[in-house]
């Protein structure tokens, strides 16, 4: 399909404000007569043809949105991508996927790109390499965004999250139900609100149940690569009976942690972690996990975005909380519990 | 029709000549800072795309390549997509990811809609829904593209695949030696060469060592939906001792339809499938893979693609073949065969 010629290709073309444009081709008394005749010049050689049902020139101009996510290597992620397509297709949207492997920079350069024109909206969940907040609060303003999951607390835009903090209060009363009394928590994402509130939850069930609460239970992640050895260090030295994993990345280092150091599964070591892995039910021995609505976010955000596209009116001050759900597995039961 | 935008196009529109505009779009000295700029925002601002054989405007232009796939929740994708961006992060660029979910249909709309100049250069996986090759012929003859993994065979375009046939051929070997003797298979991608040469491994493997080879052992795969019913129904009218599965998604119907019948894995029946998932060595029992060099083919692809974008020569008639590995574990393993 050829680009269509429209008021806006003119107003770029002649570094002129679309207003501009378009008061010129209605022959408004208001521009001179000289920007006229090149307005009218461009469009004759350009062969531009007025849209009459064209009443607003912003929206449904590039039929594609964007999605800024973190890694698609994340079936979180994965699954709120297929969300948004399945409303996207309805729309007959196309979108574009981009990841920023949680580098700001990346993200940075890549929302600025953005503003060229070549989408009509974008879908983001931030990196968690962000510590900045700048570039999201001049993209706000210049093309609709919604941020969902992990989401910036106060700024002007609509925000789709899960209840993180509900997740780990109630993740770890299971635990502690299932008779554990020691429960180490794998900390990421501390530079976004859903990992603090993950954090929080955890620290506050632990309170709540008269649980220990050492910080040398808490493990900041580092990387990828070195989490498996930080996960082996923190049970030799600290033996928890459990460990809540705030990301799925470090579910297969703790089983490999536990494998390595010959802990058995539940018994010496129950795990717990946040994921949607569609093969959770079948790891030896299966996952209890903490499965976020990843496909309905996307839905929903994309909804939402639809929505201001639209022009419709939408409440940016409210963030719109989906459930996650707990699924107990073979990982967090009381069979076979050791007995030290 | 739209009218192409051509070096006339602009010219016209700039009342200058085409001589002017074709040296502006080639950065020549000749020509005023101030007129190129001119011809640059104009060219920039209608989507001109130039004709590969008359310019080099379109390198380096957009500093942008898509990859176009079938579906990211896969774990052979995401690791190639990851293997683009570390030569594309080299290179400074950016990668758009776009899924068709197997669909032609999306396929053709965004082939097009990428030619308008948004990105320098293409990689492609074919979707297995397409039955056309029209689209991608126009493609490259107007823009650098990049086959791998699902590629098309008679095309004139760099393509990077794995050894498929020899993949199959060498899993059918590994099943006969661990005692099967009626090997099923799930076939899929049957509209692209890697499918129908992963098919050919299997039979002609079946047919080397003697082993039965009956239509009714190769089940064509429909639809993620209906597979473990499929499946299920298979292994209760035929009984095969070995499932190899041509694609990962089947990996979780296999397991629960033999669970659902109460069939031991290893023992009554060997599971064995092309996968990049990490939670192969986990399942319960571990996965015997297929397993594909995502993360290499995807840098191999990137770096041919860079190497058209820098006017390098590349041999589009040869194919790049990458070898994949057999990964042996539980669900082939010969211990606790079953008598009979």
């Amino acid at each position: 399909m050829k680009e269509t010629i429209t008021v806006r290709t003119l107003a770029k073309a002649l570094n002129i404000s679309i207003g501009t444009v378009s008061k010129a081709l209605n022959d408004s008394h208001e521009i001179s007569q000289e920007t006229k005749q090149k307005v009218w010049d461009l469009a004759k050689a350009l062969k531009y043809t007025p849209n009459p049902s064209a009443s607003n020139l912003r929206s449904h101009k590039t039929k594609t949105i964007a999605v800024i996510i973190p890694e698609i290597a994340n079936n979180f992620f994965s699954q709120a991508i297929n969300g948004i397509e399945a409303i996207a297709r309805e729309r007959g949207y196309h979108v574009l996927i981009y990841q920023t492997h949680e580098d700001t920079a990346n993200e940075i350069a890549f929302t600025e790109r953005l503003l060229s024109g070549r989408v009509d909206g974008i879908l983001i969940s931030v990196s968690s390499g962000t510590n900045t907040e700048d570039h999201f609060r001049e993209l706000i303003r210049k093309i609709p965004v919604v941020f969902f999951d992990r989401v910036i607390e106060d700024i002007d835009a609509v925000k789709i999250t899960t209840d993180d903090y509900e997740s780990t209060y109630l993740a770890t009363t299971h635990l502690k139900e299932a008779g554990c009394k020691k429960i180490a928590y794998l900390y990421a994402l501390n530079n976004v609100s859903a990992g603090r509130k993950r954090l929080s939850g955890y620290l506050d069930a632990l309170r709540d149940h008269g649980l220990y609460a050492g910080e040398e239970l808490v493990l900041n992640y580092e990387s990828a690569e070195a989490s498996q050895e930080q996960i082996k260090d923190l049970l030799q030295l600290h033996q928890p009976d459990a460990i809540i994993s705030s990301i799925e990345e470090l579910v297969l280092p703790c089983y490999y942690a536990a494998e390595t150091l010959r802990l058995n599964i539940p018994g010496d070591l129950k795990i717990l972690s946040f994921s949607n892995m569609n093969t959770a039910p079948l790891l030896a021995p299966s996952l209890t996990t903490i499965t976020q609505p990843a496909f309905e976010m996307g839905k929903t955000a994309a909804g939402m975005l639809f929505r201001i596209l639209d022009k419709k009116q939408v409440d940016t001050a409210e963030v719109m909380v989906l459930k996650s759900t707990l699924i107990k597995r073979a990982s967090t039961s009381t069979e076979n519990n050791s007995s030290y």
